[in-house]
């Protein structure tokens, strides 16, 4: 008998969560991704401040599928698809499904601001963590070599927009670089010459956190020198500089913006109804209305609960991309599901060492506690021994040394490389 | 009183060891390189082989550079030098020297064959060997959605041309790779349709070494299913194939060429006399001809010992940095130095697990012991105590668990990345 074939379009923590409750279950699993890797994207702030490596924070998807039974992976680009033929399209191919698991999660909202997406870096792909580690060493490299005083402050100032958890987590591992390895690296710099600032448009970072957890954190950002300006709008950029609402400009040559995110471009391609953010109106059982079969995990789905929409994280993602599998599971053996329910286990964010800011069932942490629970959480969420082992090795080393060796300028220009064009 | 200045233009093996020498002893030691790290070239096949991460075999010079005194680094590009002022000319201005030593190694040498250049993959930088990594991994996943079995053979076809230590070692690393680990993530291809050919113009491999350990090497890479092809000259390339001398044509989409080196550009570029491969043509004590300031040491320097050109290998440049160094100390007390002469300790080449061939002293080994001393002897010269315990890591996951885990396809269009052009 031919099995039953689930295509999930998108291996992040939806699409992760929900081909490993599928396998060996007697359905046919395809796993579909642009990468052939996962990546465990909350750690992405630690290679761009050279902390990690990209490799230890990637796991090869094939190394999963080859121990799933029934379980294949497809390295192509979604382009679309077609509901009726029962077809994921892609560009290397369309591929039958039976059921359907968009899972393609989010990119970051730049909300229209074409200037300031021209010019910011932001964090969701691997290669945005190279080429912002990149950029960082380079502006030092530069800033030690010019000694006009205007010039070398904007290249030593930091403009960081959006207080939420990859906003505050940059500036604090930023600002740790900056004094802790920085500093010794570049004696032609004064380390008071360098500026981070820290932009929020709301009245408080961390907003989904409790009031005391977010005096906390912005009393750490503050007391690691740390400028946080609030109720403050950023609304363009140029290669030189960043301007605010009120009028005033900020001369920087590194803007990063981590002030929205959006569902993934591939919501608007497939003919579907969206809602806030470009995401994707699923039912409550995350199918999608008059398609049964297709359902969406995730960053890409949007779902109202107790009035508001689901927020775009890793533990609403991984618990919905279950759900879905357990869903299509019982609709295979023909039975009901209950509505999908996020339980909230909370949310932390840490500011830098032996500080952390955590809340857990009406519960808040903060301080060294926290911290070590968010490092004992993201190693455990990790995949694969090597890479917890490699990311433990490097935390103890830099908690121990105060040295973070992966301060290296990899060379950008890839597409020069020989035959890269040749596949 | 102001010290005297020795700038070092590039940071590989002969200029470290230069640097290392010069250090603390009363003279500005300025390294300068177009990289901000020391890169770990012997180990480069490896990362093409997705054994080792690249941050591994890459030191940041400016972390050695704070612990010596009175040494500076400048990240910049060496474009030639103005001897009658005592200028060394960079893209960021030039720099004054009392002591110039010429240390910026070699490249690929192609021997003007242009449609080879074009298409062939080479190891000497570090995006190259990521960049070959990329397109190993990436034929395998061609070749898993193609059925044509012309098309999935020219996938699965590698043509490794040069039968020298890096030839020998990316085609042994290569097959472990695809019989170990890829044999496993590619259930769709079958491993009898992968083929490394391993092609050498003249009539043996790894010439350097006594006739024992060459047919010994020989042996071995037939045994583990590689076609070596010895007195075959290479003579072209395009997109899909490779033409030997006799007319053949191989159908390959992969290339590695590894049949030459030839001095860096840079020789080229200074206005001196160059030798065979456009080294420079130096005095004994490394000097060149009227300009006994200025030193060449490593794979940019010819010279001639017992009748022939020293080879371009790390051992030789890290003798002759060390060398130039000590010439320089020695002129600063008034002394004189006996000529530059290279011991050779012998050389040594890995074929797969458990198995290397070493020559040292006219004694040699093969097997498991001569592996054992390829290993130590590379961790030992590998710089930093965490990039040792990382390969150490890495070598033990891939013995024990036939494992290698860096096999990601990263992103090479990296020039897209947002705000690359803005520093």
């Amino acid at each position: 008998m031919k099995l039953k074939r689930v295509v999930i379009a998108g291996i992040g923590f939806g699409g992760l969560s929900a081909a490993r409750t599928l396998a060996g279950k007697r359905l046919d699993v395809v796993m579909v991704d642009r990468h052939n890797y996962h990546l465990f994207q909350p750690l992405l702030y630690q290679v761009a401040t050279a902390g990690l490596e990209q490799e230890s924070i990637a796991y090869p998807v094939r190394a999963l599928a080859r121990n799933w039974k029934n379980t294949k992976f497809r390295l192509c680009e979604v382009t679309g698809a077609d509901f009726k033929e029962k077809l994921l399209l892609t560009d290397s191919g369309a591929i039958e499904y039976d059921y359907l698991v968009f899972a393609a999660g989010s990119r970051t909202n730049f909300f229209g601001n074409s200037s300031v997406e021209r010019h910011a870096f932001d964090l969701k792909q691997m290669s945005d963590s190279e080429a912002l580690r990149n950029h960082v060493l380079t502006v030092f490299e530069k800033a030690s070599l010019v000694s006009d005083n205007n010039e070398r402050s904007k290249l030593l100032t930091f403009v960081i927009v959006g207080g939420g958890p990859t906003g505050v987590e940059f500036a604090g591992a930023l600002r740790e670089l900056i004094i802790y390895v920085l500093s010794r690296d570049y004696p032609e710099i004064s380390m008071s010459e360098t500026r981070i600032i820290l932009i929020e448009a709301s009245s408080a970072i961390l907003t989904a956190m409790p009031e005391m957890l977010r005096n906390y954190a912005l009393k750490r950002l503050q007391g690691m020198g740390i400028e946080v300006m609030l109720n403050t709008p950023v609304t363009g950029a140029d290669e030189n500089s960043v301007t605010l609402g009120d009028g005033k400009v900020i001369a920087t040559k590194t803007l990063f913006w981590s002030a929205g995110v959006a569902a993934s471009e591939l919501a608007g391609k497939i003919g579907v109804s969206q809602g806030p953010g470009g995401r994707v109106k699923v039912l409550p059982d995350l199918s999608i209305e008059g398609l049964p079969d297709v359902f969406v995990a995730g960053d890409m789905a949007c779902v109202i609960q107790d009035g508001r929409p689901l927020p775009m994280m890793a533990p609403v993602a991984s618990q919905q991309g279950k759900y879905v599998a357990d869903a299509i599971l019982a609709r295979e053996r023909g039975e009901k599901t209950e509505p999908f329910r996020y339980i909230d286990k909370g949310s932390m964010a840490t500011i830098g060492r032996s500080s952390a800011v955590a809340t857990t069932h009406g519960f808040s942490f903060s301080g060294y506690l926290a911290w070590l629970a968010w490092l004992l959480l993201h190693l455990y969420y990790l995949i694969g021994f090597r890479n917890r082992i490699l990311v433990m090795m490097n935390w103890a080393y830099y908690y121990f040394f105060y040295e973070r060796q992966v301060r290296l300028i990899t060379d950008t220009r890839k597409e020069t490389v020989k035959g890269a064009d040749k596949v």
